[in-house]
């Protein structure tokens, strides 16, 4: 746990660098939202501050003064149980309010948070909750890298956000197979930072002998499965996701095209050849399987990755696993309305594990679990093999 | 025909108009489209720049330089013939061109336009394509007040768009009903002033006697509809409305909320009690014929209209016909890209008379023919009764 | 209007007939339901068979004993005002009541009948409601024919439905154009024979000079128009329409095939190459509307097609006209159930007129109007060119 | 493994059972399908036999001649990787093949395969094949059973099944806590008898100490879960499960109706009040899952499951654990078709464990693994929990 003054600074830098993340865009590029999953930038803008004024402030500090009554209804969330919400599909039809007002609600509630820190002693519970908070706009900040990407990367003119992004890192080493000894291994949260819930409940595992990859599917890896018609042998899909590949018309990741018989990708650089020896990026789960299945090989399940984590590189691509998202052994929820956070989504997810180029400083670690549907692809995914 | 210095003007006062309704909004509400009838404010002002520019300097400006290459991909619209489009459904997740650059884009086309017509003489084929742009430009001007009357009416905050806007003129004189006598009554367009092609073909048609109203029907005598349980009668409706008001849970006209026991609606003036004695609006073809069941009364057809108008005042509300939107004896569509503008709309749409409180000057007339689908309501839609 | 002792005769003859219709299907052809638009064989049977039980002789024939209490539920259709009904689209989930039912349930209706019409003078209004009764099952009589065409014709065996089925009667004398001179016109009903009350309003129409073919268009000719792409010319078609066949992936009338080259049809007789010179059928309104484009004809309106047909041969195909369904003048819909019959239709609708190859005897005449949406095909639906 | 002589008893004896389950059926229940989890019962005898003809006989008898070369095409299943397919969706359309040539397709093809078993001694591999054959139409059986009752039980009739089937047998014994110690358990199949390749790759698993119930939860325990208002409690549901019973309206267990304040259930004897006592059945995934958050207890996984099994009674309702569909370490599918069978369905699905009423004898097994989207209810699916 952090102390008060440690997390003063936590929370002024979270705050901070949102911001920054922002400072790219045009004033309209805050308020789109092409498909459900993406969120307008504004409204992660605005969501992640009525957090702290909703769950600390409101209850919290005295007097408080709410900056507008109305913005509880147009930025709560999945929060089913405060109050009214806006309809997630809904979020891109809002032109009001406008983006200047979410910069001043932002200012407003930043500076009551500062206040608030930096008067009196906090309870151990508050400075849980405002750490939550941080932890919260932290993975809100991946969601805005991966939700700006769409939004620009699917306008027909390819505006390109920053030239400085570095998304496609490449891994510069050989590679191996990793062996991993049969045995009980500990899975799960050990020390007394910061992490989820869904992260509790230290347990035990026992895994069989395995083999793991020291690195990540490359694009000239996938761009072989690509050419030797992966996608068109159902035998390596799931059921499911043969309908969808068929349905969608999916024939590569996401974000390539073929420009003159030669594979390209928008990145946050804008549109560029693909560089075939950076790890791919942006495929679903059941590419990630089918890729697999045509090797002869498997996906680690999350007890395995975990397991083997210290011996391999990781943290540019948030990495598929064969786990379904599902509790550890003594896992309770929190109660009230942050603990409908993890726990209602463990059904028909699968865990991810890693993070990536878009994911916050001190915001991943080791035992963090990510979770998605099967067939997303808008975030920086990625998987490495095992046997 | 005007002439060209009179088209000039003409021009020159349609251009500043669209720039005039557009300068009440905020950045954000340029942008979002809520549904996919409506489109965003700047892709209304681009497309009817892409339209002068596409058909007026593209092939008739010599050495006319583009101001930007994909700008007609962006702005094309409906017109299948002239290469790419953007899916109408796509118009609200496209951040970029930004509004800045639409405008921009505005005042290069204008000023090029302007020098065209301010050039040597243009044949009376350039000049009539010149005033079918700036007539298009107008009918966008309507859709711009309803589509952001939809955009800020539709959000939660219910933000005013200008509190000059006169949308609810109140009818005071007596209501009557007025006779018309059988006989062969001239429909279409006579005058070689400016019209659609859809007016020509100017034909005999045969009436029966019969009696017309000299009043649009009142929020109040609606309200009287709804108290009267109007919208749960299924003898009332057609088939397809019943289905229409049942899966959409349709109770009232479209922007009306009953808020403490009183009838409201939004106006672009903002939320404001529903005014009695005003003709009722956004109302659909559907809710129209059903309150004329309930009365035992009928809508006119569109001849039925056009022989009467010259005894009532109208263009406060669309007014809807029962008459189906189809060819008039003798019409052919003009050949090419333009021929697609109307023809391909002739089948399930209703014609709708007169014009409306968001009909700019000069834009409607009495053989003017309207036309959309039943259920439509974002517009200024109205009716008159006959029998 | 029919003596008493002719109804019963008429009545007979009516009820014979939809079992003769039904006499070439096996037990488990009476059951599915293919799409919303064809209702199971044994759903028309008892459907017909319920109208008289709940219009006549639950209302007039004293002590009328129902067959079932069930039954009414089952079989009611479109009647909103009396009772329950089964939704439409899950009429082909119903295997019980069975078949053996059905016609059971027949047998006691008719016998029922046969007794009332016997026994008494009936009043007018009884008779009347008699005879509806059975031009209401004629009518249903067609549908069997092609609702059965449908169920076996999108049956992967393609199973024949009789060999003496004659659905493909070829023109055998001169196209020519007929002119028709201006002038008033007679339009409607006009006998006290039976007639819908959608024919009635006889009225006057003034009609421009016209020609109108004295053929329908035919397989041959519509084989150029495929030939010529005619399904690809964005120009022919509806806006709506055009996303219909897109959507639909349409490229020829229902029901054909083109196998090892060359074009084939399903016909109640079974799979079977084109006929060239028969009249097409199974054809849309969108469909005919784009072959008429393509001729750079048009086609007839309901009035014009009224006034001519006396000059033409008409009955193996019902021809799709110009006109969308709406009332006559004067038109006001019988009150109660009865009345929801025709009225609640007259949306998005085009009539149709004529008759068909498979419509009963003694149901159709010259003003008789049928109606149907513009993409439906699974009737035997054909046209004729007008300039 | 049987003997070639015990197998073809079992051949026979399988056969037979099948043919019992649909003799209470009249024809027109074996053609419907009213959802696409629902086949026909005529598709379920034809597609059973299908299987022995395409993996049997036609690859290793002989100059066996196919019964009918069209049957393969109708009968195909989820095997992609074998020709074309009728779609799924599709089946209750076909009113062809009829019943009567199911049956003599039925009996050629078991009389094929009783001489192929009486004739000279089959290798290991294609009497396992045959094996498999087996299993695979007890499986279907037991769908014929579930889809017989969704049939009957969704007809606005409740047409009763037979009034010998014992659906609802009631636990008499205490309910208590099973203690089952911490530890390694051995998980998979074991012996050489029968059994499907998802539960090949005998392994262990660590368990932490737990409790499960040695009852499954009763109707009379479900009703008070109703009682409390269950169903309306967002904070006891997955946010999916949460919009599922939102869309659907789901208010009680698949089958229940509330009439005059009373809860009934449709069996198949008929519509009857809800047995209190009886273990409940038809709840999805969801509804467990709520239920056990309710009594803030849990669902086990399918590991506790098995590892408990030899102290409870199991077999009358399939039972929900919270474990995801997955691979065992070490599972490889068999190559070809029929390894499309299981490895396809591994992903979004949830394990069930146990059997049910409807299940054919030497079928299930403890280390059976059925598996179902979390959202299904049609089959007998209970559950029991565990803390």
């Amino acid at each position: 746990m952090q102390s008060q003054q440690e997390l003063s600074s936590f929370f002024n830098e979270t705050r901070t660098q949102s911001e920054l993340i922002c400072s790219f865009l045009e004033t309209e590029d805050y308020v789109v939202q092409p498909i459900v999953d993406v969120s307008p930038p504004k409204w992660h803008l605005g969501h992640t501050t009525w957090f702290f004024e909703e769950f600390v402030l409101k209850p919290h500090q005295k007097n408080y003064k709410l900056f507008d009554d109305n913005s509880a209804y147009v930025f709560n969330s999945y929060y089913e149980s405060v109050g009214d919400k806006v309809m997630r599909t809904n979020r891109g039809n809002l032109s009001r309010p406008t983006v200047t007002w979410v910069y001043e609600y932002r200012q407003y509630v930043s500076k009551a948070m500062q206040q608030f820190l930096a008067t009196g002693k906090l309870s151990a519970e508050i400075l849980s909750l405002i750490e939550i908070g941080c932890h919260h706009e932290k993975q809100h900040q991946e969601l805005l890298y991966t939700d700006i990407k769409y939004i620009l990367g699917n306008n027909p003119l390819f505006p390109k956000y920053n030239d400085q992004f570095k998304g496609h890192p490449i891994q510069d080493f050989k590679k191996e197979w990793l062996d991993i000894a049969e045995g009980l291994y500990e899975i799960g949260h050990k020390t007394d930072d910061f992490c989820y819930d869904n992260e509790l409940g230290l347990h035990k595992a026992y895994l069989p002998e395995y083999q793991i990859s020291n690195k990540l599917v490359t694009n000239a890896e996938f761009m072989e499965f690509i050419e030797d018609s992966g996608y068109n042998q159902v035998l390596l899909w799931h059921a499911e996701a043969w309908d969808w590949i068929n349905e969608n018309n999916i024939k590569a990741p996401f974000y390539w095209h073929k420009i003159d018989g030669e594979w390209h990708n928008y990145t946050l650089n804008g549109l560029k050849p693909v560089t075939p020896e950076a790890p791919v990026a942006h495929v679903s789960y059941y590419e990630a399987f089918a890729f697999a299945q045509w090797k002869n090989l498997r996906l680690p399940t999350e007890f395995e990755w975990e397991a083997a984590q210290e011996y391999f590189n990781w943290g540019s691509r948030w990495e598929w696993t064969e786990s379904a998202y599902s509790p550890y052994p003594g896992y309770s929820k929190a109660p009230g309305a942050l603990g409908e956070y993890n726990g209602k989504f463990m059904v028909n997810q699968k865990v991810l594990r890693g993070g990536s180029v878009a994911t916050s400083e001190k915001h991943t670690r080791y035992t963090y679990r990510n979770f998605f549907h099967p067939n997303l692809r808008w975030q920086f995914t990625g998987f490495r093999l095992a046997k």
